[in-house]
């Protein structure tokens, strides 16, 4: 269950202070020019952090390419990435090694597997979404050559720097946008394009809410507020206002396709918090390390990243029959 | 990608106005004695409406059971089901045969397979998720042998009486519950329990929103507000709070599991609207026929179906080890 | 698991003596003009016997066409069919309620399920490619389109009029060509053309060997025998021989794709055999009921269909990049 | 589609002469301390070669532990690998760039693609086996600790010796069995244990047969002959013979299971072939290089190997309920 996208697929694997962290695209489309800059540069905006708001890890995050690629263009086998993780210090979280930190996975993990890697979030940590952003950046390349674009903001942020002040952090909401798809995109019943969406977005860590279009507002509206028209555009039938988010019954209608990311705040804090620890006795913990005040600046590009192999994987479907 | 489920699995099929609507479970559990009624009065909470605001349909929705049981128990091969459309009015649809429905699947529909079933909602309608609710009670019943409980609830509904004089429609939200599970369930990158339960509810009718937990209310909070602190009780480790909704990392907490759906008003109006036909022609359009003010009174028995089917699904991927 | 193939998919259900036994078949393109009269007619060949050789039950094989269709074009949506099993007479099977037949399934799905169903074979019985063939037909219409056609026949086969005078059964060969396939079908590493027909193959109730192209003969051969030659033919490039059976690192290669599968002998014999009962006690079992003397008559169609099925599989995955 | 397994899946990458070859293994059970040593062995079996017979390519094949690990524990997180090609020599396959070997995979893949690695054999290289090897000897962990063992050999395997001065290649039969598997295994409909046996090994490069118990010599015998009798042994109910090759319906009873597999010779001769080059234009190679005189050395940990993965994932399945 570390795959996403049924034609277009990514598996991830790695935990933030393990070896390295990486990734293979299988049915990435053969004779594409991977365009490594940009790659590079998607790594970059998930870095990209206010220097107040952001961890201060600085891992060189290098791309090693191991598979799939001949003179840089794709084979149409997998293609195989990884990052070292090079600047891992795991005796920075020893302390972590017997307490379970609130809101944190560590408890979760320990009760699913029995054991877990203490070192950082292991694999719940937010550097799992490295191979999402790379994963995501190949994927744009392919939906730009059918004219599809896709772009993210914050639209909601806490006071980050006044919750760092005081030991403590915020959430947020970004909303995406992906633009020139074409109508019939998604299937109608369990892979409904907003489905997948959905999907995809709660993969990434800390989200705690998705909606699409106008989304929760639609509940407090009428149906004659909410529905969008139809209209002749150019020769062309159009849906002339937006309320669906661009898609209806599941599938795309030709309209930008408008999605709302809620994020929780980052739960570690150096404010001191009350815990429990692996004995079962109650402790106080108080988590100073390299950690950020707010996900949202590095999650608008792992939102971009998911909504692009999901796009990806729905044009191919498109294409079967 | 009318299939539903890892191990425990659904495919329905199925129009609104076809022969009959059904559905295929496969990977149930051999030696389970089905409770005919239990199932037969969930398919009734499925039409328990108010009168004013739901749609005169009246179906018996008589289940027939197929495959999968010898004297009522089944044999672990795949339990196929079906209720026959018998008040199929199709004549009563000719009029929608050749214009597009406002925020209906009309046109994503032709867009995507170069035709469609003008009769009723065709493969979106509502009805298709009758056999959602068939599977979701035999889910249930898997389920509590487990000790596991699912109850929905509508947590805000429009007002529908004064919509329904108006010939307009509303929307609402349900919230629902699962209890009594245990924690480790879900997997920890695109499986996540969180990112299943998006996935089904997005594959309903209507949905537009859902969030868990405290859901996009997170996103104004600090750390220190959000997060679900540790505590022992009766000697044993639990989160005392439950602002996350029962999940850390996308794997449950051993709390209860608290999500929402919003739901946007239903789009068939009797109000007339403006619309385009299928020759490219503006025109108006005002949808008699019978239909729903409101899909909450319905919607609640198909939000708890598809968590069961989820929920099961997941305590049979926690088995396998 | 009872679902075959990635996107054009079938899932079955049903057992001999259950209420009904079909399928539903998800990924069918949209706008197919169904031939009823061919499919009809693959059923029937499914029951065409040598009076001598076939067991005698006389199903009349009616497929209730239940969705996916509008007048008889489907609409994109699944297409699920039934056939009901109106001649099932159980009580015969009662005398087996309890005694394990040799090397039938009775034994191993028991110590899977904990139960079986002792109702003939339950869902091991022959009865179960039904669905397959129905589908089968299907997937040969969706595959003529193209250009591509299958042909199976007996290539070898027991004596079977003297295995029946003695109680005895018989097994043999089926040899199946499929032609018109374009080179590039398959996937390279775990979806080898050869593996999914393979599969697919082994699938059929009594099957116990498959081999493509010269097969197991190519194991005697040196390389300069079994090695197929390319070759220019009106200025296209063709590969000249065919010992690999049209498929070259598990991919086609334009040539005709030729198998065969080995069938045992139907394990249901008139003449006494030494058994086990399920209190555990050694008893003789002598099998007198409606069963085939040989496989292989009815084993043709079920065989194309299953080609079919992977065939059509493979040609949508090839054009989804 | 370079995934194999349902819940114990692999996901292999890699070129022979690419970057580096590998895989994911995701679904392996936590808690399991990997045995280095007995892998890296299995890895030396699959180069363990008659030096008359096999390639000259010395590869170290040391194995890069990526991810999944914790002091050598297995975390329940994707276990990921790789080997670095680092003897690759591209240069010596300049020659193969514009030609296409006769029984090779560089015709198909190109048609397929619409480019190919001809460096080596690229993704349809034997080298790929080698994360099959590696993932196979976890799986054998996991499987020994459930008390089953894999053992296969060469049973058959033409005149090597002679072949290579005659710069001709031979090829063989392996026998693999399955010892100690409980019954009850495999899906009874399109998952059969024999039938993910025959796709599995299929999967290989140059297999042309499969069959299990006696196979394709079941098709001349009588059902007297050929049925598998049940007999009473110390209290318990067991099959007596084994011509069914421990499976009934497609479900494992207990014995063990017994299959054989056909390679045909590799294709690359040092004996001129006629072939035809990219340009369409007839001509003639011959295939210096470094290449294996015959695939069964190294192909029998292969064999087991994927045997291991099959058997796992079908442990798990059987779990699940």
């Amino acid at each position: 269950m570390n795959t996403i996208g049924h034609i277009f697929r990514l598996t991830t694997f790695g935990e933030s202070h393990g070896t390295a962290i990486g990734g293979v695209i299988d049915g990435c489309p053969a004779r594409l020019e991977l365009d490594f800059d940009f790659i590079d540069n998607e790594l970059r905006r998930r870095k990209t952090v206010q220097t107040e708001t952001a961890s201060q890890r600085q891992e060189p995050d290098r791309i090693e390419w191991l598979s799939g690629l001949l003179d840089g263009v794709t084979l149409g086998s997998p293609v195989a990435f990884m990052v070292r993780n090079e600047d891992a210090k795991p005796e920075d979280y020893e302390v972590l090694k017997d307490v379970y930190r609130p809101s944190h996975a560590d408890f979760t993990y320990e009760q699913k597997y029995g054991l877990r890697d203490w070192r950082g979030g292991g694999r719940a940590s937010a550097r799992t979404t490295l191979p999402i952003v790379v994963a995501g950046a190949v994927a744009k390349q392919v939906m730009r050559e059918k004219g599809v674009e896709i772009q993210a903001e914050t639209v909601f942020m806490g006071d980050a720097e006044q919750a760092q002040r005081e030991g403590d952090t915020v959430g947020g909401v970004v909303e995406c946008r992906i633009m020139g798809l074409p109508a019939g995109l998604g299937e109608p019943m369990f892979g409904k394009f907003s489905a997948e969406l959905a999907h995809a977005m709660f993969s990434l860590p800390a989200v705690k809410g998705f909606e699409i279009g106008d989304g929760f507002a639609m509940a407090r509206m009428k149906g004659s507020e909410a529905n969008d028209g139809f209209a002749v555009k150019n020769g062309k039938t159009i849906v002339a206002t937006n309320h669906s988010g661009g898609i209806q019954g599941g599938i795309t209608n030709g309209n930008d396709v408008v999605f709302r990311v809620a994020f929780k705040p980052i739960p570690s804090l150096a404010k001191p918090q009350q815990t429990v620890n692996r004995a079962g006795e109650a402790c106080e913990i108080a988590i100073s390390g390299r950690h950020d005040v707010c996900a949202l600046p590095r999650a608008v590009v792992s939102v971009e990243a998911l909504a692009a192999l999901v796009t990806v994987d729905a044009l191919m479907m498109a294409n079967m029959q």
